[in-house]
């Protein structure tokens, strides 16, 4: 089942508690497209970068397996998205220190022919209109999955409510499904956010792992059990975990409930290498000889 | 195994965002020997009331099959501690309206010469000497297992590390393992405390569940997914988890990490009935064949 990603390619720079890192390669498409290549190929991306997108940055994005990147557009004249952050003490909470939209506050990118026949759709975060025009594009889609953020639901609330319409999932963080259902609890915000017209949604919670609500069942996964010296920059681990988790339901070619809660599984594993590194270097350090080792290791350490 | 428990018996009156109960029964013994009795009989209390304990309390604690409250002195001039709390709107952090003493500033209980044979060991929260001075008691023991809180770590810190020399296992919040550290991470800071002496330590992070850090592994268990309905009081919940754990390993006669794992989950499984009732009514009102049903649940619903 071809996958296709769009979302932001990012320059970021962030600041931890004991480091800093300056305009890494970043934004939620590149590290969906890293995380999903381990297990699906293809991946498709339509995106779009400036004229000040680094070399070095391109030179990472092509040197991943199985990324098709005939719908990254490169705009000479326009500046790439770029995101600077800054983690407090315990890493789960951040600031924003800087958002330059560029190519943002342009059109969006076009689709290529060639990716018509896309079956696995996942909208990134970005604005709802924009994220259901996309949508549009791909009438014989199997499966399509959004992301949010707390400023759409603030601002284009209608907008947001008329993509839950349309898409099989949605993947959101804890604090945003309780800002948009006013429900604290995240299992009963899911059931309240299935009730607006996904079939299904995850409610991530940073390290305390993502719990999947679906017609047929409840899933909960924790989140890979890292030390101190392996969070390094939390950065685009919700991203690596939906991308994990949408390339493993595309290479199992099934959608059911089970699938999904294998995938969860593989999604947290797979972000978990995301938190190793600045930038994408931590998913793009690691063979899958790894990743098929963590995840023996994440089987021990949640069996019951 | 014979399993002893000297805690608490309390009398609790709690508000949260939508109820409020007053004079429940509670405290830490009472909570680890009901959901302990789950799993492993006799369980032994040690433990004081006063003369204003409720009837009704006591009708409820001997009417739980398998304890065992020949240790449990009734002190009729005396006052039960009781204690009051207010839960804030998510359940997860509350505030202590007050605090009366009563047995707790007199002589610790007596144990009984008959509980002489206790082989397994938990030490609820109380003053560090208080919980030394009773695992002096039993020199043949195989397994001592003690849960703390601020007040020591902040008092009493010589005390407790003193204590650490002495147990096996700890069982701590995480907000109290990074109190007692400065570590921020829950695996990290049950590492730092096995260099202070116990060879396990079990960080429990409330709604999203506990790890258990041991010299053969890290086991991780979310959380039984409770929806906003199921949780109606959280108060005694850490307790349940440890008399589920302890209750769990004691019947089981082996005290090895694979073993401690499956505890984990018996533990998480128990004290989520705890949630669902003020006091100790989720405990009493629930069935083996309840409790076995939701264990059955909890395993699809973290399968990987």
């Amino acid at each position: 089942m071809p996958l296709l990603v769009t979302g932001t390619i990012g320059i970021d720079t962030v600041h931890t508690p004991s480091a800093k890192a300056e305009k890494v390669s970043g934004g939620s498409c590149a590290y969906f497209a890293a995380a999903s290549a381990f297990h699906h190929q293809p991946v498709r991306i339509v995106g779009a970068v400036g004229g000040d997108w680094p070399d070095n940055h391109a030179t990472l994005l092509e040197s991943i397996d199985g990324l098709c990147l005939e719908g990254l557009e490169r705009r000479s004249e326009s500046k790439t998205f770029a995101w600077g952050g800054r983690y407090f003490d315990n890493m789960n909470q951040r600031e924003t220190l800087f958002t330059e939209l560029g190519v943002l506050e342009e059109a969006p990118p076009e689709v290529p022919d060639s990716y018509s026949d896309s079956r696995i759709i996942f909208l990134a975060n970005s604005h709802p209109s924009v994220q259901l025009d996309l949508l549009h594009k791909f009438p014989n889609r199997q499966l399509a999955v959004a992301d949010t953020m707390d400023l759409w639901i603030n601002i284009a609330r209608d907008e947001l409510l008329a993509l839950f319409k349309e898409i099989d999932g949605l993947i959101i963080n804890d604090s945003e499904a309780e800002q948009l259902t006013e429900i604290k609890n995240p299992i009963s915000a899911a059931r309240e956010i299935i009730n607006m017209g996904p079939s299904f949604v995850i409610v991530k919670k940073g390290e305390h792992g993502a719990v999947l609500v679906h017609k047929d069942g409840v899933a909960v996964v924790p989140a890979f059990p890292l030390e101190l010296e392996g969070v390094i920059d939390p950065t685009g681990a919700g991203d690596s975990f939906a991308g994990g988790f949408m390339g493993f339901l595309a290479s199992s070619g099934k959608l059911d409930f089970k699938t999904m809660q294998e995938s969860m599984a593989w999604g947290t594993v797979t972000a978990s290498f995301t938190l190793g590194s600045f930038g994408l270097d931590g998913l793009c350090s690691t063979s899958r000889a790894e990743l098929d080792s963590r995840m023996n290791e994440f089987k021990l350490i949640t069996k019951i």
